[in-house]
């Protein structure tokens, strides 16, 4: 491990930290809320004046950044990053025990939006922007950020981008990486604003719409309302399940569009499936819903706002779906797990490795049939690589495998099977809410500190696919050179 | 698919069936239950005469048997074999409607003793012990027996025995089949032996010994009584523990003990942490329920009970473990999936699959650390295929695949989540009992008959390994060559 590298990166992101937390600094100033402010412009200071001192003796020329520091760099400054960001919760008495504190400050970086809260219409105006911006900082990954708008990485700075983004391969859109950090960056941006204007001409005051909207594009789904989006008007709520669906689309498809590749655009076989199932579900839930609401109108707004929320892993709420059939539920369940589109701000083990895996088993089985053909896995048109297919499935082992040990060592708190079990599921796949105990309008504060503490290492390492929160487990990563 | 071979291969099954239905009969005629002995001797005469009209026309040899008549004839011999066993079950009116008598049938075949009856002590004595040899001749396989017993079998019978064997990748103990199929018959009839002498000596009646030894050493779980094992002695209890855990075993460490290779038999890895896992489970149990129990001696007892009648996917009770704390339930959970070793009559995943995982996962990660290293995974001291680690990849993601798709159509029954998560479980890994609703002191009686199509596919999938009925499921795999 080069621990030069590894403390200039921290400090990195300290200071960029720094410059965030600035903005609800600025929110605190413009409703009047001077002592909340100044705890974040305090905070903003320390993170700077610490930042400052770890990265002062680098060049910043990265030509040893291999995966084990890019890993360990992103996995540690995720850390370091909700660390601190966690301090203005304890300061201003709006969480007064720090690990709850950490809870929802991860749960906002990794764009989870599970609370520990039971009313966030309690929190000032500057920690209520704080909480939501986390989201849109997480969404895209600050990593990407920086990149974007800084010249100063070297060589093989692909392993941190690798590190910090969705998906099975990350797709460079052009050959370099901080062109396609900038683009990825550029479109972000250009959809928050269309949602923020979007949603202010669907009548939602700015505030709500600037929150809202960071909780949509970056998946995150923290509501600034105790009913989260289910007191806003139909108008409101059908325009958010947009928004949360189109951020949960393959950003390559609006590089696409963009670039007017249009046939490029629309023969992604993962967006395909997407709004397939998308599509599918809601139908299915919307039938099996029917009896619970008034008009097919309302039935369809509740089923495709709860399908949208869930599968792009965003987690507002319109109704409590945890008193919805048990088909319903299962449904979720399952999407739940699929999660968005790789590329996207969504987590969940994303709609392209579930294809794969798919892919894989029907090749297999006709394999069986005809032992003598010889068939390719076919991805876009495309023969899709070894190397793909064994991430994917290693992948999927490493899910399964913290999946049921956190269950394990969550079901130590003795609640029932489903809460526990959609707990670890709303965590890892960076959902928010899960059934039961921990639904749509229930908390995560009853779990004891361990349990908080094994869901919080299972939103950072669903947020960061699994890999770099693993490899900082093991002891041999961290052997000098 | 050559139909020629397929109708030979299940009029042989039927003839083998019509063999076995005679014990019953006798039973029926000891026990003075002419009537229902005279039901059985009937359902054996009709099983024979049909066998013989769908076989007569083929020389038994088999030239083409590929991988797709190998599984296809094992799939719809098992199905054939549950369809013609579940009749005596009507006609008797023990069980009057046929879906619930081949829910049962299925049940015993497959070895998960899974029962769709309140009632078992009301059943006939010849019922009861079809039901329970339905388990031993499930527990090795019959298509293994039929390779043992006789010459007929031509070129690639390794296909069938391949289809119906448990385990990531059939080790043949001797070079020919045959040979292979006649010891792991002759170990499974002596550990049978064996197993009815010491539970006679325990103090068990001579049935109750047989019937008992047929559903531990076929790791089925057919209780004869309605409190299953609850009801005998703590001695009998801990016999049959014993008996459950060795039969668990993967049956290469018998055949080296045999055959005095002591150092192979105590080297196999999967056998090594089969036990460790036994009593890692087992003592984090006994500590978690011990407010439950008087005395440590009982605690273990019914701990060590729990996990091997789990692990083993036995199924058998000596106690309501759905009452037990949320810990003690995970974990056995987690036993369902795991199951028990390759090569033994267990079910579940395999010790051997879950270590393979897990080497393919620690590999990864220290590629991420040490990118240039060349490590391969080893089992047992010997370098792993790529084709068995591929092989287990995808019969993984089958799994899931199978057990998600299952729930979904379960769920539409609308009872809880625990239940129909832990009745796909129970009945995909052949174990027997789940929790809640399908607790041990329940039964399946309660799910519609669509429910239970779906979990009847998902016990011969869990005892046929998954391929052979997803196989069957392919059009492409009934078109004529």
């Amino acid at each position: 491990m080069n621990f030069a590298i590894l403390s200039f990166i921290i400090g990195f992101i300290l200071q960029f930290e720094a410059l965030f937390l600035l903005l609800p600094w600025i929110v605190g100033m413009i409703y009047g809320e001077y002592h909340v402010a100044l705890i974040y412009l305090a905070t903003a200071v320390v993170c700077f004046i610490l930042g400052k001192l770890l990265s002062f003796r680098h060049t910043g020329r990265f030509k040893e950044l291999y995966v084990r520091e890019g890993f360990t760099a992103v996995a540690l400054g995720w850390f370091v990053m909700s660390v601190f960001g966690a301090i203005p919760f304890v300061l201003t008495g709006e969480i007064p025990f720090y690990i709850d504190a950490l809870f929802e400050t991860i749960s906002g970086f990794t764009t989870t939006g599970s609370s520990i809260l039971s009313d966030v219409e309690a929190l000032s105006y500057a920690s209520l922007f704080w909480r939501s911006f986390t989201h849109w900082i997480g969404g895209m990954g600050v990593f990407v950020f920086i990149m974007a708008i800084l010249p100063m990485m070297g060589g093989s700075t692909m392993n941190l981008m690798r590190a910090e983004s969705p998906g099975p391969s990350v797709g460079k859109l052009v050959p370099r990486v901080r062109d396609t950090a900038k683009i990825l960056y550029g479109l972000y941006m250009a959809i928050t604003v269309l949602g923020v204007i979007m949603l202010c001409l669907c009548g939602m005051p700015l505030f709500d719409s600037l929150c809202t909207t960071f909780g949509s594009v970056g998946t995150g789904g923290f509501g600034i309302k105790n009913s989260s989006i289910g007191g806003y008007s139909p108008l409101i709520q059908n325009a958010v399940t947009v928004l949360m669906i189109l951020s949960g689309v393959n950003y390559t498809v609006y590089f696409c569009l963009l670039s007017k590749q249009f046939k490029e655009a629309f023969s992604i076989e993962e967006v395909r499936w997407y709004f397939l199932i998308i599509f599918a579900s809601a139908l299915t839930i919307a039938w099996n819903i029917r009896p619970l609401y008034a008009t097919l109108g309302e039935t369809l707004r509740y089923s495709f706002f709860q399908v949208g929320t869930i599968i792009t892993t965003t987690g507002f709420a319109t109704t409590d779906f945890n008193l919805w059939p048990q088909l319903s539920k299962t449904i979720l369940l399952l999407l739940m797990m699929i999660g968005a589109c790789a590329g996207s701000t969504g987590g969940g083990m994303k709609v392209s490795r579930v294809l794969i895996l798919f892919k894989a088993i029907r090749k297999e089985l006709s394999m069986m049939i005809h032992p003598r053909m010889v068939k390719k896995i076919k991805m876009d048109g495309h023969n899709l690589s070894h190397e793909t297919l064994r991430s994917t499935n290693v992948y999927m082992t490493a899910y399964f495998i913290v999946l049921f040990v956190s269950l394990l060592i969550v079901s130590l708190d003795e609640y029932d099977l489903t809460t526990n079990f959609t707990a670890v599921l709303a965590t890892l796949n960076n959902i928010g809410p899960g059934l039961e105990l921990v639904g749509p309008t229930q908390n995560f504060a009853l779990f004891s500190p361990l349990s908080k503490c094994v869901l919080m290492f299972d939103m950072l390492a669903g947020r960061l696919e699994l890999f770099p929160m693993l490899v900082i487990l093991l002891p041999s990563c961290w052997k000098k050179y």
